[in-house]
């Protein structure tokens, strides 16, 4: 039985994310998505709690054909024991995935198997520009999961972004 | 939809704490079980990590049927703002269950409902219980779901108990 | 000008408090209280929050003829940098007022002059009493100021001290 | 009876606050002036300690006639919880005065009723000038009550911002 | 190169720990010696800080031929990462020596190989019944390093154990 | 007897550090060096734990003509509390080295005699230096002990720069 991880801020849970956890799906048995600074909310680039996350991404993945687990990961701000953290908080796991070049290698130094998902970069560039349409009016519904939309509706994200977004929010 | 909370430390998830899930399975459309003091472990009374315990849960809930999130919650050490930093981890909730006074007072005053769960006070009984019979070697499968059994056993559980069980562990 | 410190949890502000400070109004210019644990509440030894404790103070000291501060000092769990701490957060001060043998040996270690206040053991205990007739529903008004039993009436202290007691509270 | 709750930084209290609190003294019966990141100190934009800040304001608060509480605000660094950590530490409070929109929004979905004070922006603007002018020797005191200019003398405010000026001060 | 760690709270460095570290020296090229809760002082069972165990570790292994290193290591106050936060804080090490079951089990389970040192159960005795003789004024000296003898006397240790000792000091 | 203390990140530790404690070695006879931001470690102006660190000036200083503590110092990020914090941390000292505005003005603040090292400036910025030619691949062993050179590919430090270095490592 080989377990994955696949760790995200997920702000908010979109496409690209999606079809990394479909790619995923393929290589594992079962998948812990561990849901990153979950313990940041309310700022332009963290704008959802790790609770709007976790029901974003937990709704979304009941379409998928794998056993999913849903971790929200409090920041610890010590990279040294970061690692062991998240070892804590997940069900054990064999492999990670990430392109984060500090994950990589925190998970690395821990002697952790690590395999890159060639998605990623451009995915963090398309969550800024999701919260940046959030904010301006634009289109970002086809964006992602049709079940984030819906969270999202739910919990007036919309007008929280936009809020939060004139905010130096230190 | 009605969204209901449970929450317990969950040291180890036993069948008082599986037939409480069961009876608000009838009450609720989903539930939200969270996992209290989630980054204590090692100890005589925390023996278990976050992440060992969310597999316990996960894998006995498989045979609830029931929209379930488990939510590992860290402590935070403030009463007066616990509840919020619940509400900020975990899917929104309307009713919480729990029979612990503080618990019950914490939500009370945030005028969340809450609804008694009758069998609580034995459950914590049956948790020291339980670790009591795993320390001395006395029979305790029975009383937990034959998933987290197979939990404990693969990660070694009875060996850590009786280990850190003669620490005072400060 | 002098101005002292006194420091106290004051859960709740009595008449033992209220008769230290008369006797210290003798002796200073201006008087500082720091609410110490302001972060706690909702225990069996802390029911009352910082806030709540400064609205209680404040009112008290209405008829006493001083210029004073009320300053809410959150714990910060080093001994060794407390008096540091405490410094920061009041206005400065020349002599601090306490019969508690932690804080008079940290304020003597910083250089600060201590002197004591012969009631303060007692009112300790008288802390602890007044909890106990709170919970009972034993007379404790008259041993408080007429402003304190109105604020803690306005709070619901009596129930939140009677549903926080039974609780192991950790 | 009303009270209102005003929160700022207050590097220093200057007369913009000082017409925001003298505004909203007709609309309240007490006022709650909060002291944010009340732990802040020594850096080019938190020069004074809490404790500073706190005597800044009372003393300059004598004037006004309007019960007052100054209560000092150490960050909590999770925005989902903040609002409860205000709360706890402050006496109970009405109506929330504020135009930072992160501050705004956290109230509102908290339920608690905010009003915008329409000089706010300007006074932001005007804690940044007036510290420039304090570092290089510009003129500074016509723009703060005689008082707080005291106590910065006092504390040889002057000296330690421009030391700290040319720090980088991670 | 073989290069040992040893931790202890040393309050104080006495004869039991040194025993230890000269049997230690015996086995490798070098050794780190760990000051566990690094932070805590003032306390009756932690009355020294962090610093003033160092000088009396420090001057003390003067005498012994290995090469030492004294590394303070602050509570990190969760098992689970406790580990990787000693190996941030410590050069890197191939044994850890305990005979604290906790220790040795968190040690275990990082893959860490730990060997036992008999005298450690009786070392924490020994602690105990030194500190009460400092605090009951019996005899202590012959049972620490002369040189260890001479900072307590440097930071008037026996006045500062004294004076904490009937404190509850929470 | 005097004993000083110099403080600073030592990213790594290079020349210039070591000249400076070898000029404060005419000066003192015993000398404390502070590791700051010891929690701090794999980012790019960060990049080697305290540990690692503490190798590197413990084995460098086996030249200096000096009785030397090695004291790695977290971070408490309350600048009006860091002087008492190193100083629990610290063997007791009489002079304080540094350039940095902030740590001067704390230390003077504190009463602490504070002596510059005229180099300190020229300092930061080669450590600056030294970074970047780690992550170029351009020559930096020349600027730092030949000791320290072996601790960095011990640990292999210049494949951790370089892969740290292209994230944002928030």
């Amino acid at each position: 039985m080989t377990r994955g991880f696949y760790i995200g801020r997920f702000q908010p849970y979109h496409n690209g994310h999606h079809r990394v956890v479909e790619q995923i799906a393929d290589e594992v048995d079962e998948l812990v998505v561990g849901i990153g600074s979950a313990g940041d909310s309310h700022t332009d680039r963290n704008p959802f709690t790790g609770g709007e996350r976790m029901m974003m991404i937990t709704k979304a993945l009941v379409d998928v054909d794998l056993v999913t687990y849903v971790v929200p990961i409090e920041d610890i701000n010590r990279n040294a024991v970061w690692v062991s953290h998240v070892q804590s908080m997940s069900p054990r796991f064999d492999i990670a995935y990430s392109n984060n070049p500090l994950v990589v290698r925190l998970f690395n130094e821990a002697g952790i198997e690590v395999r890159q998902s060639p998605m990623f970069e451009r995915d963090v560039l398309e969550g800024t520009e999701i919260r940046r349409r959030m904010v301006e009016g634009d289109d970002w519904e086809n964006l992602v999961h049709p079940k984030v939309a819906e969270v999202i509706e739910e919990i007036d994200g919309l007008e929280r972004i936009r809020r939060v977004a004139d905010t130096d929010s230190s």
